[in-house]
């Protein structure tokens, strides 16, 4: 069986190799690497990179030949956050408690940063030296689909275009499942995909636990916006009802949003079961996601 | 040896690639399929990808193996068009006498439709079929290196921190090598590794071609900047001086810009040699970018 992980151990390497991918890029781009930096390692979380990490090892693939993929994927979720603050979008200045990129940087080196991570993200995906070249190109054209227009992207746009219609169930799932489910769910494909062990019920598995968790996710972020504090969160709470968004909690209240997280969880827990034991620190993740306070 | 193409019927075969691709992705996102297709279709040359299809029959390769390859180019071409035209960049709201993406669909569209269009390219690209996983592999890394902060978004950002320095030729260079040549040099050595056959001495031609007529191109730009008309070139003139820009002109005066324009391009065709007949219409290329009017 293949090396044991624990998540901060990840983080240490997710970390490492994202730093040695932005430093690599030739003299002479100082300011524009450093805003890249700046939200890069802007105290994320992490999730994604190592979701790709796990499930390459609960595959029965060694997690660090998924090193490169976990890293592209939080490329492009760092850029997406970078050009969502923009002035032309959300036009946020802080995130997580810091000026946005924008802020710091200018918003013309902001628009580059994100334009250079999500570039960075397929240079870094294509050096993953131990994926097999037949994994590694459905992988990365799995990263593309999902965080394109047929993606995250998509998500983005639909969540624009929602501002004026009539709020609905349906429409909420749908953004979300593009916004955010879409990068979460390459995350955990693109671990099976680095194992070159996966079979079809792990790719299956995979596809599952992190549609679930992937909704639970954003079902959380909603209840937070209401019930925590802006100490606590980083950011300013109740910025959801004041911008009059759609949330679950507006369209179904606090205690159903909290049972749709509970049991969703509890089927992203149930999806593991093909991977036996290997799947324990799926479960722990998929557990700490629910319980979360920021 | 492989069939022969004319640069009308490459258009034909990349215009008619382009559509598909974009109009492959999921329902639901017709409005940035359009801002996307308005950009793409926005009465381009198309100069990069029939580099692309042409290196790669050159090296005798299948023409069409390379077409993904050489939409993806365009599309990354097109994407940081829209992001130069954006109010934080260039604030530019016309493009080729039409209104620029932004100013057609919205700033926060354009700014989606630039990301999706170069995520689409990275999916676009390793969808190639017939061209070898390794040399695939390896033509992807390319171009995200050459698209990226090593290349031309680090060219955008020299070009934006260049308003406030001092002039000179090594810095205009620079910029320019990197802004407008590390996507030409992608465009022609994409092609060669998609023709699976391409050796070190067709490399590097076609790394020496695309070089010289890369800077070729930057000096003829600002040439026709001073000498066109507006109704010539599809755009204002005199806007280089007016916007206190540092160009061949302004450092070189015309007629040593026309000199070295015209050496470029030799030193371009004598790259050519070990084409043989078949570098034949790259030499042609190469003359009607030295001679063109806009």
């Amino acid at each position: 069986m293949s090396e044991k992980y624990d998540v901060p151990k990840y983080i240490e390497l997710i970390n490492s190799k994202l730093s040695e991918m932005l430093y690599s890029v030739n003299d002479g781009q100082d300011y524009i690497i450093k805003a890249m930096d700046y939200s890069l390692s802007n105290g994320g979380k992490r999730i994604r990179p190592v979701l790709t990490l796990e499930f390459c090892r609960a595959c029965g693939g060694n997690a660090e030949d998924a090193l490169n993929l976990a890293c592209s994927i939080e490329m492009i979720h760092t850029y997406s956050l970078i050009h969502d603050d923009l002035p032309c979008m959300d036009n946020d200045d802080f995130r997580r408690g810091k000026p946005s990129c924008h802020k710091a940087y200018g918003e013309e080196y902001a628009l580059l940063a994100g334009d250079g991570l999500l570039t960075l993200a397929f240079e870094t995906a294509l050096k993953s030296e131990n994926v097999k070249q037949e994994n590694l190109i459905k992988a990365v054209k799995t990263l593309a689909n999902l965080a394109g227009v047929a993606g995250m992207v998509g998500g983005q746009v639909l969540d624009l275009q929602s501002e004026n219609c009539e709020p609905s169930l349906e429409k909420l799932q749908t953004i979300d499942r593009l916004k955010t489910g879409a990068l979460i769910k390459a995350a955990a494909l693109l671990g099976c995909y680095a194992s070159n062990r996966a079979d079809e019920k792990m790719l299956a598995a995979a596809e599952k636990y992190s549609e679930c968790i992937g909704s639970a996710f954003q079902i959380v972020d909603d209840i937070l916006d209401v019930t925590s504090t802006s100490e606590v969160l980083g950011k300013p709470v109740g910025s959801d009802e004041k911008n009059n968004k759609m949330t679950y909690v507006s369209l179904m209240g606090i205690e159903n949003s909290e049972k749709e997280a509970q049991r969703l969880t509890d089927e992203a827990v149930n999806a593991l079961e093909c991977f036996g034991s290997d799947g324990e620190l799926l479960k722990e993740l998929a557990l700490s996601l629910a319980k979360r306070k920021n």
